[in-house]
Formats: structure tokens, C-alpha cells, sequence
């Protein structure tokens, strides 16, 4: 796994050129078994899963990816067959978005399986989008589709049927939209990881903006809308959905709609105008097609 | 605790300019409640001894900290004071050693607490020392004392006495020799992290050569040789000592000497040849003033 720059990890630390004249972006996080993952995911989507998220990351900030390391608290639980599948997929992935392998370490550990990557990523100087710059007026747009993940997640709990078993891929292999063209439409982005409305909340509060979400403009895949009017809660506060939230200036909306929308490895990715954000208000408010409100027991996610 | 590159830390991902006309230096590391420190410590050593671990892994490529990440998976038993206090002792070697936070995630866990840190730190181009390169007739060298860290456990449990203290704090507290001058002086380098004799054979296998070792050169503190001769063993294995161990080519010696060896925040450090490289034997010997061959258990540590 260890790329060239790593000198096949056999050195304390990896000497990494930065790629000239470019920023770079860097983000952490960490997945623990039974609470971001469950024991019986398959391996190969495991590692996965966790780089694909920080890779969601870096997609918000309109980066592109450059190299990871990754640490692992192993339980002796987990056997050596189950950690080649989980090294394979990793593996896979590294091609896939062009990432090269900094460093790590493994440790063992008494508890559940711990995982912690860190990912960096570059962009020109100054073209970072980030969660502040959003102005009242400015459309919340997102890419894809809501929901699919946190479905997924109650299909392999038994609460919904997935017949095709879409909702359950989406829910183990999210989609980074890396290389998708923020950079010159977007005001302000994040990635959708806690579920829309908690992130929605975000955006406006850290805007200093409140957000209306109309709620007939969500899109939803066909395999959500199978499931029911009864699980739209379940889709707007579920999270794991890892598609991108962003504001777009009225003006550049022309722009946005004319060429496609398109992310380096996932390719043309539909966007949809979900809101607005205004000044006369704070925190986010759900409105149907006949302007009623509705209201969520749950704003967001804490995992399950 | 958040550095200014890190948006205070609200954005996915931390923007970082990278030092202009530096190649960068990534590692990291994972420490596991049990194995790597103890539920006892005290919670401002705790994420101190992470972070000095990684700074070691910078010193020993020669390379100046930058910036760091922090994940954490916490376990339900550890208070908020406990963990107010570990963020003081972070933030006070924050500044002690000149690198600002980057990015970093806490999600929760049923086992025990789970630290995983990576490093950030920059070189001038072709200044990173890397652990080959070393030649047949290079002198092997050492910072500071060895063992302290090892025996420090052993006192913690008991086992040795510790009446001033010395040796419990160098192993809560690493002293990472950041700064030293080794380029222009070290042929190859790496940080005695796993026991000194585990680490040397490293060094050795991975230029093709053996090292002799002479124990009576190893230097060790006052504390140490009060344990007595039966503790020689727990000091050459035990890991934990954060030393820098570097070759030095004869033609470089007398500079290495006429200079005081200053490490940034440790400041001027003593070194002490306790070995040589050849190329007519493989593994480590180590053979006291009178050429006899010592042999040892253990070769080397992995963790308690």
C-alpha cells in the first residue's frame, strides 16, 4: 500500500513534496466498529468507507486528494483474512482517486476496531471553498440524492426492505464528489455527514443566515421513495449520505445549470436548488409546496 | 486549540501553506489506554507523550514541526476533567514546540481510549535524514541517556525504585530531541522508540550491515545505574527512550564534537558513540571492554 514517497514506511515519517504552488487542505477523522460501521460490513468496504469520507471532505473544500495515513487499534477479534479484504479495498481506492499512502501505524487494542486517517489535499492558493462566504439570497443547492445511506443503514437492521440492495451499497460506499467545480459558483460548502437538516443548521448558523428547505425539491432516489412517506425523517436527519451542501450566488445559477456538474470519479452528478438562505431569520425552516412548516423530533445524527 | 490555519476548526478541512521552498515530513502514530499509557497517568502527560512520540519521529528525519491532527475515541469512563486536563498539557507543548493544531475528530467508543495523531513537520529539499545511507566504519551514536523510559514503567509498577521521580518522568514525558543538527553529520537516523537493540538491528538490516555494540559506552543516567547491573537487560529492550540513534561517519566525528549538540526545546544534548557498522557480520553483537559477547532474552519491546 506504502507509495513512493513513503520509502516503503519503513522511515519514522514520509517526505512529501507539496504539489507546487498549491495550498494544502488536511482533515482527520476517525471510525470506530459498532458505532460507524458494523462488524459483519463486508472488509473491503470497511477502510473504505472511512477514506471515502475524508475524501468528502476534501471534496467540500474543492481539494484534490494527494495522500492519507491511516492508524489501526486492532482487537485480536479481528482475524488476518478480514484485514487483507479491508487492505484490498483500501488498495482499490487509492488507485480509484489517485492517493498515495504517507503512513500509519498499528496498534492492538482490548476494545472494538478503531480506525484514524488523515488526509491531505491541495488546491491553488485562495480557490478553497469554505463554510463562510454565503450571502442572504444565495440558493443551497446539493448533489445526488438524500437519504440513501441512512435507509441503507435501517435495511441491514431489518427496518426497511431494499430489494435491490441500493440503499445498503450506498450506505457502505459513499460517493466523495471529488473535483466537483465549486470553485467559482459556490459561496460556502460542506459535505452532508450528520444529516441535512443538522448540516443545513450549520451552514446558516455559521452564515449568521437562517435557511428555508423546500421540501418537495429533496431528491430522493427511487429505491427511498419505495420506502414511504413515513421514513422522510429518517432521510433528512439520518446522515452518511457524503454528497456536497452549498450555496450558490442568484447570479451564478445560469452558470452552474449550463455545464455539467461533473466530480472526477463519479462523474456528472445532478445538483438541485433545495432552499435559500436569508437574513431575516435564524435556524432552518421545512416547508411543503402549500408553505406549511413541518417539524422533525430529531434535527440530526449521532450515529446509531 | 485551534491554530489559525484551522478555521478554528469549523470548516471539513484545515487549510495549510505549505513553508515555502520545504519539502514536508508526515508520520503517524496511534497510543492505546493499556498498552501505551496508563489509566493512572496523569491526563496532562497523556497527550503530551503522543505528541513528543511524533515530534521524535520528526526529529530523527531532521525536520521542523509544523502542524498536528488529533482523533480521539473516548470511552464513556473518561470525565471531563480528565480530559481537560489532557488538552492543557497538548496546548502547553503546542506552544512549547511551535506547531499549530490542523484538524481532528472525537467520536465515541465502548473500549478503551484510542489516540491517534499525525505530524506535519518540513525540511529544505534533500535535508531529510532517512534511516538508510549509513556505511560499513560509520560510528552509531546516541542522544541522552538510555533506559530511563523503561525503568520509569517498571517503578509505576512497582517493580523498581524511583524515590526522586527521575525515571517515572522520562517515561511519562519524552524529551524529543527536535532541532538536533543532524544533517551534514548523520549518514542515517531513527528514534529508539521500541528498545534500544530492536531499533539498531533495524538500522543495521536496513543498510545490509552488522553493529557491534559496546555495552560499556551506553550511556545511562544516575537513576538508571542505581537499579543495578540485574535492570541492564530492561534498559537495552524496553523501548520508550525517544532518543535519537544516528550514524556518523568517521571524517564527520570531530565536527559532531567540537559543536555542542542543540535540540531546540531540550537544548544542548549529549552524544555518545556506543557502536560501529560492518559490513562482515549481520545483527547486533554487543560485547563488553573485555570483547565478550553478551546475549539477551529479549531483542526488543511491544509495549506491556
Amino acid at each position: 500500500m506504502a507509495g513512493p514517497g513513503a520509502l516503503g514506511l519503513t522511515d519514522d515519517a514520509a517526505i512529501f513534496a507539496p504539489p507546487v504552488g498549491r495550498e494544502l487542505v488536511v482533515a482527520a477523522d476517525a471510525m470506530v466498529e459498532n458505532v460507524h460501521f458494523l462488524p459483519d460490513d463486508p472488509p473491503d468496504t470497511v477502510g473504505r468507507k472511512l477514506l471515502r469520507c475524508n475524501l468528502s471532505d476534501l471534496a467540500a473544500m474543492g481539494a484534490r486528494p494527494e495522500g492519507w495515513l491511516l492508524t489501526i487499534a486492532r482487537p485480536p477479534s479481528i482475524e488476518d483474512q478480514w484485514f487483507e479484504g479491508f487492505c484490498y479495498g483500501l488498495k482499490e481506492d487509492q488507485i480509484l482517486f489517485e492517493l498515495g499512502l504517507l503512513g500509519g501505524d498499528t496498534t492492538s487494542t482490548s476494545g472494538p476496531l478503531v480506525l484514524s486517517l488523515t488526509i491531505l489535499g491541495s488546491v491553488l492558493p485562495g480557490h478553497a471553498i469554505k463554510r463562510q462566504g454565503i450571502h442572504a439570497g444565495d440558493g443551497l443547492w446539493v448533489t445526488g440524492t438524500i437519504g440513501d445511506g441512512a435507509l441503507g443503514l435501517r435495511a441491514l437492521q431489518g427496518q426497511v426492505d431494499d430489494p435491490t440492495g441500493y440503499l445498503t451499497h450506498r450506505y457502505r460506499l459513499p460517493q466523495p464528489r471529488v473535483g466537483a467545480p465549486l470553485y467559482g459558483l459556490a459561496s460556502g460548502a460542506m459535505d452532508v455527514s450528520d444529516g441535512l437538516l443538522q448540516d443545513t443548521a450549520h451552514l446558516g448558523r455559521e452564515n449568521a443566515l437562517g435557511v428555508t428547505l423546500h421540501v418537495d425539491a429533496i431528491p430522493f432516489s427511487p429505491a427511498a421513495r419505495e420506502c414511504g412517506p413515513e421514513w422522510l425523517e429518517t432521510c433528512l436527519t439520518g446522515g452518511d449520505d457524503y454528497e456536497l451542501l452549498f450555496a450558490v450566488p442568484p447570479d451564478k445559477e445560469d452558470t452552474l445549470l449550463r455545464s455539467p456538474f461533473l466530480a472526477t470519479v463519479t462523474g456528472n452528478v445532478p445538483v438541485t436548488r433545495i432552499g435559500s438562505f436569508d437574513q431575516d431569520s435564524n435556524g432552518v425552516r421545512v416547508i411543503d409546496s402549500n408553505n406549511k412548516v413541518l417539524s422533525f423530533k430529531k434535527s440530526g445524527w449521532s450515529h446509531f
